[in-house]
Formats: structure tokens, sequence, C-alpha cells
């Protein structure tokens, strides 16, 4: 049994990470679920295939666009933007066979999405709703990170925030009555929804350093977490802080809107996309650079610590986790993802998921226009 | 079936690694037969946690030291000096299965040991005489070097010094007589010790380069071995040389004394833990440490072979070895090594290896206060 | 079944890797078909004997030749020409069992080949006829490169030229219609001779960047390349350019003898040896480094191509690949290795392939004293 669902939007690039036509060698691709993707940018959106020529399994990255088409380096087979090889050397008209299984995609809020598993089943509205990336209301700063470790362990970190007295001290967290603090945790009842949401809030404690970056809190403040944890593996958290109940001198706030999610690249690897936005016009580029940063030094400690846990785990294969309290949401979603996986290999519900198509069932392309630079 | 004997004492540090009050990030930790482990110091001596927290496995040594008792980094459980779990974040009491194993672990002559098999027939008897590592008469120098090599090639190489006259030709050997000369082997006959001892002279050799910096020899000298190496892999070796025979001029004499201790790290990576001690008064500051440095050139010899010729095992697995008379006391001592294994495994004689006991059966800490800083 | 064919002659060196006299530890070995094998000269030629000492394994060429004899660097074990132990420290006679497996060797036009079969079928008629890399007539540069990948993928890349246009545009290629042109292929019907004779040729192209380096064609050229590619994966090449039939003006040519030769190092790892000649006194010694580098920044583009198709097929074990026409050499040399592979494990004729013969049935070493310097 895999580890992760297939019938899912994964993110596999940042918008900016796929360019219009690339020079020869330069064609974007990553791999998602264990399989090589090229993804480039064609007159009609964007066209992803699987990385690996279906002549002698070279990558076509290692070839180059040739305006909606992608030519393989090695002997110079051309495909189409839906997979079909239009040409080959010295034939006047390739075999039909001869294609390469293309995946539904699209850009969305400036996160580059494939569909992994039956393309017609390939649904946007399953899309989650990463708006603060993508907004005139939000000022974001890309992230990304690559983990060598299964994206199940970083879920479960995404899923409890207790880590934040201990891993975060320094960072996001500052005391240990985050981790006392019993969060609310709801099943996400919409329809299409597959999720968890979590709110977790503490009345009295010290703003952390990456608060008292945008505002100088004179006291303790009152500070809350609410977000939704949805298939495959996508965060969406509003956040914030503002003075204690009694403080009735210091009218600040903090609010905060993050989107962050997980791309299994194998099953023991992981691409990680993020970002934490906070409101336009609060503070200057400087504080923007400052937030990113303090950012990304959190997620190198949770990073850090993760993948210490990965390379314990290994070591003891016979080790089993000992559930406490604290692993409530981790525990519901972990089992969430049992129940999707087993569905998508009943004997009833297959999931297609050809190696080499005839022709692709469809594709999605829609290139949603960024609002902003 | 293992490669290693469970119920011994192993080293897994000197002492001058197992510092106070560490502090975040800095525990020390050494993998011992493929286990983990963390040693700090507590206000009554030491103690030794399997280096995996019983919630989600993330590495105890990532976390700090707080009074006597240890602090997981991940989500701040806190474990006492016996592995017990005795605060989690919004607990009023942690469950009695929350724990971690101990280990017997005590500190003798500078070397902190751990027992690895059942902790009930830990026995402090069977430490080792290593007293030159920590005695004012003796001038000692640490060394460590790891290996990535089963443990027992290296025990193999201590167990036949005609290497010495090939490997260690520019450095302690010198002269072809010491491969050519029949060492007299007997097995240790005292209640409690399981080993060999070896002994070996060569009535007229040249004086090696080693010995040449304690004395200036003006003839050949007579050189003489003799050491027991014990279960699970310790040499303690009294060594020297003399003028030869009718040499009656020269009065000089050398005496050495070395302890040297093999633990497996994994079944293809080994921890090696030496010094080679002069007498005190002998020399300088300026000679210890040439005397040191000779060692530590001579022991990069053994490695570089030694990884020499695992690496061309590891390439043909059907490879017999050929044994010549050369070979009598490592037979012997792998011969040894395979009954105490087999005895370890009968069904009658099972050795308890609790992955995570309720509670430690007894913890021993002896801390021995070394003599000398 | 293994991948390759054991009675051939592999080149294991160039002529000048195999030095005389080499110091401690200097001794050449290198590990072909998965066994690594030491070569050294001797005053009656070469000698090429297992690289693992039969006593504990340790790799000989750790040691050091002293006369015609090989000393292990462990324990002193002295091994004569043919492998035969003829000393051991403390032994008036090493057991007759004490020997290694000693190889046919041969040196011939610089290059220095191994027989990996049964020494009793060896069989000089069967080298392949490297005049290039020896003669007046020619000017040649020797070329190594080490490729993590089936010798087998590199073999499938020099049977099909149709590449040059794609992964050598910049270098050797520079025009599509070598990869639009058929190859006329044929079987080697002399007797002993195991392989394919390939001939392509394009009436009117541009000359390509190496070519214009030996001579500046005005005009489109006529190029042809002229090959045999034999067993183990061995490629004799004549190429070369002309002015286009209707250039009256240009009489300059170009003629080039390419000498290049695949030895698996494992199943995984190749050895490749290679040079192209040009005619001497044609250029100057500029001309001739720039001719090499040229060659060897095409073969770095080749090996860059095939690598990561190597990465791509072990990510996807079930892939197959899709024979095109432009295959057919290719596959017909892919099924002649597949029939002598099986005949070699037919029960009918077994190949000998003793680990560790009481003598060896012969050794050949043939000298060729090379021409030039």
């Amino acid at each position: 049994m895999p580890t992760w669902v297939r019938n899912c939007w994964y993110v596999i690039a940042w918008s900016h990470e796929i360019t219009y036509a690339p020079p020869k060698g330069q064609v974007f691709s990553r791999t998602v679920l264990g399989e090589p993707i090229v993804v480039y940018r064609t007159s009609a959106g964007l066209s992803a295939l699987a990385d690996r020529c279906c002549h002698r399994g070279a990558p076509l990255s290692k070839g180059r666009v040739e305006g909606d088409h992608l030519r393989c380096g090695y002997h110079g087979l051309l495909f189409d933007q839906r997979g079909a090889c239009v040409a080959a050397p010295g034939m006047a008209a390739p075999p039909r066979a001869a294609c390469v299984k293309s995946y539904p995609v699209v850009e969305h809020n400036r996160w580059v999405f494939v569909w992994m598993g039956d393309p017609a089943q390939a649904d946007l509205t399953q899309l989650p709703n990463n708006y603060s990336c993508c907004s005139v209301d939000w000022h974001y700063e890309p992230g990304y990170l690559h983990y060598d470790t299964d994206y199940r362990l970083i879920c479960d970190n995404l899923l409890d925030f207790s880590h934040l007295s201990y891993v975060h001290e320094a960072t996001l967290g500052g005391s240990t009555e985050i981790a006392q603090a019993k969060p609310e945790i709801t099943n996400l009842s919409q329809p299409g929804q597959r999720g968890l949401r979590v709110r977790r809030e503490v009345a009295r404690v010290p703003s952390p350093p990456s608060y008292q970056r945008i505002h100088r809190f004179e006291g303790e403040i009152y500070r809350w977490w609410d977000y939704d944890f949805v298939l495959p593996g996508t965060l969406l958290m509003r956040s914030g802080g503002r003075p204690a109940a009694n403080n009735t001198v210091d009218r600040g706030e903090v609010e905060l809107h993050s989107c962050q999610t997980l791309t299994p690249e194998t099953e023991h690897s992981t691409h990680y996309f993020f970002q934490q936005s906070h409101r336009s016009g609060m503070g200057d580029a400087e504080l923007a650079a400052s937030m990113h940063a303090m950012l990304v030094r959190a997620f190198d400690e949770d990073k850090d610590i993760i993948s210490a846990q990965a390379q314990s785990l290994a070591m003891a294969p016979d080790f089993q986790m000992l559930p406490l309290h604290l692993d409530r949401a981790l525990q519901q979603f972990r089992q969430l993802l049992a129940r999707e996986i087993a569905a998508e290999h009943s004997p009833a519900v297959e999931v297609l998921t050809p190696t080499r198509p005839v022709h692709p069932v469809r594709t999605i392309a829609v290139h949603t226009e960024p609002l902003l630079k």
C-alpha cells in the first residue's frame, strides 16, 4: 500500500519556477509521488508530461521547448503538449504508441498543481484557497524546503503545535503555555473537503520574537491559531495576537495568513512549499525580509528535529509510537489518509495510472494571471 | 545470529566526552550494537538512556539536560535518570508506558561503560583493568578512531602482530623478525575471564622508530609484547624492549602499557578507543606528544589496510579466508566469540533485551573520580 | 544471467598506466566484471592477478612489487607472477592452496587486455585491430572516462549516430541531416568476428566545428562514418569528410581513425577507453590538443545524457523501451550479446571461472613494445 492518495492536486512548483521558453537543458522538472514530471509553458497555458522519453528513457527535461512542443535531447523525438510524439528522425509518421503520459495541470494563486490520479476525476473545486499567495491585501515571500523524510512526519508536525514551545522556543514560540493549551479539533464537513480544522488559543503569553517585529507589544498577549489541514497535506492558517484582556493601553494587533503544502517526492523525501503573509501596508520591505528570514529559520528548526526523528525511526523498524492526548489531530489525519488510500485500492474504485496511455484523456491547463508581480 | 555478545561492558566514551550540564543540542550520544544511547551526568553519577523518545521517536540528544532529568526537544516530554517520563505537556501524569530503556552505566579509569545485555547480570567484576588510563605512574593520551568495518576484522588485527612487520614497517615495526616469531597463546583461566593471553618476543631486532624517541638504543634490542585480549574486544598490553643480551654498555629500557577496546557501532562500523602509556617522568611533554602522534599514525596504517580489506570482502561474499599458523590466536578468539553468542541465543539462557521496559531493573552508576586531570 | 560475455579480451588499462617497479601502495588495480585485478610489469612481460589475498582478503594492490613477485601489505605473503604463494611469515613452505587467480594478460597497441573467461580459450586472434593507438602514421591522445551506468547503454549510444544531431549539436554534429540518414548495417562475417559493421553517409551538410579545426571547408561537405562494433563493446571507426560533390574549388579532406572500448566495472559502472586519431603531419601540437579537447567535450555530452537516462531508468524498473527504426543496429547488437551470454551459460559449454585454482592453466603475457613514446 502506498503512503499517499493519488486523486489529489499536488503542488509541483511556485509559478515563478516555470519560465517561458526555457533555453536548452533548463526545462523545469520535479519528481512527484516517485514520478518525474516536466512542466513548461505553452501558448495555451501549461503542459505537464512524464519526464521520460518513451523511446529509450532519457529525461525530456534534458531537451528543449520548441514553441508548444518539447524535443528530447537524445535522439530528437518531438512531443506535443498532450504527450503525443509528432516527429522522430527519419520517420514519416511516428507510431501511435510513441507518447508520454500527460498530467492535468493548473496554476492557481502562484502555485502550480498537478493531478496525480485518474485524469477523468480531476476536479478544480478541490483546489485549496491559498488566496494570500496572490492578493494585493497580503504581503508574501515564497518559500521552499526539501526534506529527506516521509511527508507524513511533516504532517504530524503541522498538526500538533505543542512543539512550538520546544522546537521554536527562540523564534515562533517563546512560552510553554502553548504546549499546555488544548486545541479544539473538528472534522471539515463541507462536501469535497477532506481534512481537519484546528483551533488553539492561549490567554496570556509573552509576545514571541516574530510578533515583536510587527508590533512592539508592551505586555503579555492573547494568541490564537486557526487552521484547516486538508488532503494531500496542505495547511491554510489564520493566526495572530493582541494585548491580553486587561491591557487597556496597547491597541496593537498582529494578523497573519499562511499557506503551506507538502508534496511527496518519493516515499522518503518531500517538497515543502510555504509562505506566511502579513497585511500589506504593515511595515516596510525590511520588515517583510526579516519576517521571512525568521520563518525560514523556524522551518529549519523543524527540519532539523524531523530529519533527526526520521533517522532515528529508520534505525528502529519495530518502533511503535506512543499516542498521547496531544496527538489527537495528527492521529485523526493519519486515519483519514489511511482510509482514502485504502479506498483508492479497493477493487471497486480502481485508480487509473497508465504508464503509457495511447492518448491522455484530457488536459486541464488553466493559467491564472498573477495579480501582482 | 548477531556478530556480538550482549552481556558485556562496552566502552561508549572517554570520561571527558561526557560533560556536566550540556547546553541544548549538545547532549552526548553514541550508537552501540545498533542502539543509539544518550549519556549525561547527574548529581548521583551517570545516566544512560535509549536515545529515542518513546512518544514519536525523536532523538533525546536533540533535547537538553534539566538537573537530573532529560527533556525531549520535540514536544517536551521530561524523563528521569532511570528513563521514566515524569512530565508531558498538558497531562497531569504521563502513562506508565511512557518511558525509555535505561542501561547500566559505569565510569572506570576514564572509560565510560554501558552494559548491553540483561541488566540483572551486569557485573562490575567484569570491568577490564585499564589502570594506565588513570594513574599517576603512567602518562597517557586518549585516542579514538571510527571504522566503517565489522569490529571482528580489527580484533583479528590485534590478535596477530605479524602485521607489525609489514603494515607498520616505518612506525611500530621495523623488522620482519617480528612476523617470523611464534607467539605463545594461552586461554585465560581465572573465573569470569573470557579471552586469550598472547606473548611474543624477538631476541635481536633493530629498535623501532617509536622506541628511539624514548631511548636512543645503540644496538639491536630484545623486544616483547604480553597482552590479554578479552571479550567483547579489549586489549590490555604490557610491552617493551631492552638492549639485546650481549650488549653490556647500554642499560636503557622501554616499558609501555596500552589499553585498547572495540565497540561495535553497527554490524558494519566500530568505535575504537585506545591509548598507549609510558612511565611518568620519562621524557617531557614533547616526547608524550610525539609518542601519541606516532601511535595515531600507526593506527591510521591499520585503518587503511583493514578498511581496504573490508571493502574487498564486501565485493566477494563467497570468499573463504585461508587459515595459516599465524592465525591461531585470532581463530581461537573468533571461536570463543561464536560460542558465547550461541550461548546467549540458546533457548535455556534467554537474554532480556526489552525495547521498552516499564521500569529498568536496576541502574548501576558508579562514578570513579579521576585521579588526575 | 549476467549482462556480459566472459570469453573476451577486455581492456583494463592504457599501457602508460602500468608503470615499472611501482613504489609501495601504488600497484595498479582496476575492477573488471566485478573482479578487482592487480596488474604489474615483470621481467617477462605482465602479470594480472586477483586483487584479493587468499589469506584474509586484503587487496594485494596495497602491497608492493618485489622483482617479479607481489607481496601482500598486510601479513607479507609473497606471490609469484602466476599467483602461487611462494613465502609466508614463519612458514617453511606455504600450502599449495595458498594462491590467487591469475588472468591471461596481453599488451597490444597500448591497450592492456585481460581475458575474463576460461584461460584455455584465450585467443590472441580475437584482439581488436586498434592500430592507430600505436602507429607513426596517426596522432592520438589517450582518453578515459568512468561511467556510473550499465555499459550496454553506452553501446546503444555508439550504435546509433542519430544522436550526433542533438547531443553533439555544437561539437561533432551540427546538422539534423545526420539523424535523418539511414545507416547500412551488416553482420561481420569473418570467422571469429562477433559484431556489426555500420556505415552512414550524408551528401551535403555543414562542416562540424571539429572538422573546421583540421581544414577550413568553404562550403558544405560530404561526411561518412564506417565502423565495426564488436564484442565485448569495441568501436573501430574510420570517418571523414570532403567537399560536397559540386564543389570544384576546395580539395581538402578530413580522415580520422577512432578506437573506443567499454569494459564493465560492475553491472552498474563502466570503464571507457577511447582515442580519435588524425593523420600525422596534419596540423601541429595545438591542433592535436584542441582536437582532443573537443572530443572530451563531446564525450562529456554523451556521459551527461546517458547518466541522466540511467537514473531515469533506475526509477522505473518496469519501463519498456520503444524500438524505432533508428535502433536497428543497437537491437542487433543486444541480441548478439544475449545469444553469446546464453551460450556461455548453457549446460554444454560451461565456462570455467574458478575462484581459487590450484594453478592457473596458462598465462599469456605478450608485451608489445610501443613504437613511439
